[in-house]
């Protein structure tokens, strides 16, 4: 059994820690809340894990995982491991792989997706880096991934920055795949002309082309609620879909469903749309139509 | 001096009606309401006419234009001619000629764009029909297009209906117009680099590529309100966008932008959207991302 | 055990009679083709039925299954049951239903989803009809849907005409997650940071967020020919995606993602496109920006 | 009169030294092409330039304009003034000023509209610095811009960077207003309901809610070639569309039109497209949909 360091012990990492720890793997975690940790310190972290060390950094991207690293930098050894399973930019890989590299300590970045389910169901991986380092993380690697043929839970996408690659052009499809259900649900919400709206989406879930996880959920969020009227129609974007678009420009490739999809997401953030003002203005210049006044 | 019955009084139809006696024409107008009319009812308008008459319909769209027409066909003689200015779909137009035909009334169809700007600057027209109708109401146009050469201002765009058909695509490119400087205009508000937003919109007016007519008409909403926040954010469409669309449809032509400019109208006029409430509850279902309950 | 008069043994339909053969049911086809029927005419085909019949109709949608509804209304006899399970547009159905009613024959409209794996895996179908109607051909129905409960395979959507609506939405989500996925591809293809994409792919079947049935075809695409480069980006539609269009104009909902996808479709099968040579034409004009000339 | 060097005589720097000129300035010119240079050197040309010095620099963006403005560093003098007249992005210039005002020498940057056209028209000006810098080159400026009222050719953005933010606005309106007169001409030529497209197009000039320089400019390039078919439908983009949306990711603004007018230029690129492989692959994969084969 292997035995690996975890820092970052929230939503996701907490349950990492729980299905590594089910596979048999000793797991020491680290993180700043005193109720779930097992180390006081990153010191102290590293001081209870034997060398080779391999440890998994699952914070937020950016700042605190940049500067995670460059602790770990300090602390770690010649041979050790740190794998970046947070959401971070690819671009931040090379400079944190370098980063260790010149302390002749390894580096993965490893793309995870599943969600809260993923403790039960296992985690969609993708990993970039040298295959050496991807060969001394699979135990770990194999303990998260869902049970069945490796090469449908795993992949190792290519050199350094490649898994969190990946891991964003994958969220920018989950983006494009998530309007497009949104969209046929409310047009079916709409149109009136389906009496049993939850029954269809339901029955949606053998047999058609269609069906997909992202299916069943909504599957599950009708059953819960069948219009969907508890919620407010307000979504947050998580950074991913707006790298994608970003790797869209800067490869000249259209992207027309991804793009809809993180814009409808603004708008749905927008209390009112200074675009659509200038268009109600315009509209108002040359034909007098009318105009919604605030407060009218 | 021609002489012409004019049906439908409105914002439209007054105007017009001003332009043509302006031009020295004499205008025989017909509307429900008493205020403005010049006759009884569409009989006593006809009968006021001396033949071979001509009759503008400026009424609205579909139902009213369709009987409007229908009636006419009872009260003209053969050699009279009937000229639809209103919007009516292009589909309409085969309809209405062959019903005037079946009497030896002539018709033509007339895109008529210009708003309440019309009765001075002069309306821009697109005439469906035969040349020899269009001959015959060549006074009529001349009065009410805009000074300058005829063809910049007029054109026979074809046989019956496509004059309509042609101010319906006029309308399509109008809302992409407007919605790409709509964009334009939230984007300077939001970024707050530019820090006079009017001042460099009013600067665009002379010189550069977007100098139009819909940009001297944003100048103006500005100058009446700097922030355009007397208004909301909130957008009719009137059927020649959603036309547009159709059309792209039926002869499979991208049309990313116009379809883009007609969703942001749609958008605008929803309180809460049930795509988004579905977005939401999905990544709530997956990642138990945090979302906006309904009175939370 | 049922009885089946089933009309059109192309593709599907000769699946389809497998499938209900295979669970047991007696299956009278008629298919112009010789080498496929069961019969020589509708006529034959009706007499070989006891009844009270059950017909399913499985040919082109428009003006062949209006025809052969058409035909059925004189050849069956009261109490009897037509299903179409083509393609039709649900504002056919109201049509054909009407039709039968006036002879007291049933009617019912079937989505069928599931292409040529259907018949292995059975055929997620969405109804409309009367829940009489659908009651009686419920032994057809559980021997062509999926395995597993009724409720995620089948769905009864309302009245006449909701199984072909949920059926037409099932397909402009589709359109939209194929999109999304077909823009990941290219992105992955295009940016090569990631070195081997099919790996990629392949690895998102099990614990992703993105795991469905069209990921898994696109792995299967991907095994047999990695860069799909046997393929032309040559792509036709089959109407669901046009008409779900169309729903979203008539119903002032929003669809940025379903139409991008449509119109995707629209521009891979131009060789050329017209507003390109006008977009270059105007730069050309403004910039004197080179333009690529015909043969040049 | 004002002095003025002006370093790159390319398309644009070459007309505007001529506009200058005509109106009475003297220009002292830079280019690497001795056809038409004024000096022979960057140090030639601050040496021929009596103090307080004014370079305009008019060369590409990017590395170009940054070297540019690094020489000129070493070259100028306390009080001197730098304007970059050229396409640069709105963040080099906040880099290019503090360079500069490390040696007190000023920096406008400014934002040049018109094309080839702005030799005779004049060009669409918003510039980006101190307002002490802008009253310096007034009256360069007010050589350079249309006639007519200074605030409808000519625009004090704001702080350094907002002339060229705000030019790339402009740029980003221009991508979604020439796309939208795209879409309506292909719309005319693929539906043939109106039989004269280019007149139709011709009279839009006058009196219509789209008559637009931009317009002009289709009509003139109708008079050329009246099918647009000398051309091929392929697009360059010149780096602002891309950055405008860029600019949108940055601020969640919802953009689909200028996000759509840049992806149709880099569809026009493609001469065939991965992700509609992909789609066709997965209609094949599903439905047995026939599918084009290469060579096939």
């Amino acid at each position: 059994m292997a035995q690996l360091g975890l820092i970052g012990l929230g939503k996701m990492g907490f349950n990492m820690r729980e299905r590594l720890r089910g596979a048999g793997h000793e797991v020491v975690g680290y993180d700043r809340n005193p109720d779930v940790t097992d180390s006081t310190s990153l010191e102290d972290l590293v001081s209870k894990l034997d060398g080779p060390r391999i440890v998994w950094i699952m914070v937020p991207a950016g700042e605190p995982t940049r500067q995670t690293v460059a602790e770990l930098g300090n602390l770690l050894s010649e041979g050790d491991l740190v794998i970046d399973g947070g959401n971070s930019k690819y671009t931040d890989d090379r400079i944190n792989a370098d980063l260790l590299a010149a302390k002749k300590i390894g580096y993965l970045d490893c793309g995870v997706s599943g969600g809260v389910w993923g403790k039960d169901n296992g985690y969609g991986l993708m990993v970039g880096g040298a295959a050496s380092d991807v060969e001394k993380a699979m135990p770990i690697f194999d303990a998260l991934r869902p049970e069945g043929p490796r090469e449908e839970g795993f992949s190792h996408a290519g050199a350094v920055g490649s898994g969190h690659y990946a891991k964003m052009i994958h969220n920018g499809i989950e983006y494009g795949m998530m309007q497009a259900f949104a969209e046929g649900f409310e047009l079916l919400e709409a149109a009136k002309v389906v009496e049993n709206v939850p029954a269809v989406i339901k029955g949606w879930q053998r047999g058609t082309v269609v069906r997909s996880w992202l299916l069943d959920l909504l599957v599950r969020a009708l059953d819960e609620d069948p219009e969907l009227d508890d919620l407010e129609g307000y979504v947050e974007d998580s950074g991913e879909g707006r790298w994608t678009l970003e790797e869209a420009i800067n490869n000249a490739v259209p992207a027309p469903v991804i793009s809809a999809a993180l814009f409808a997401r603004f708008a749905s953030r927008q209390e009112d749309s200074a675009a659509m003002r200038a268009v109600a203005a315009l509209r108002n210049q040359f034909g007098g139509h009318s105009v919604k006044k605030v407060g009218g």
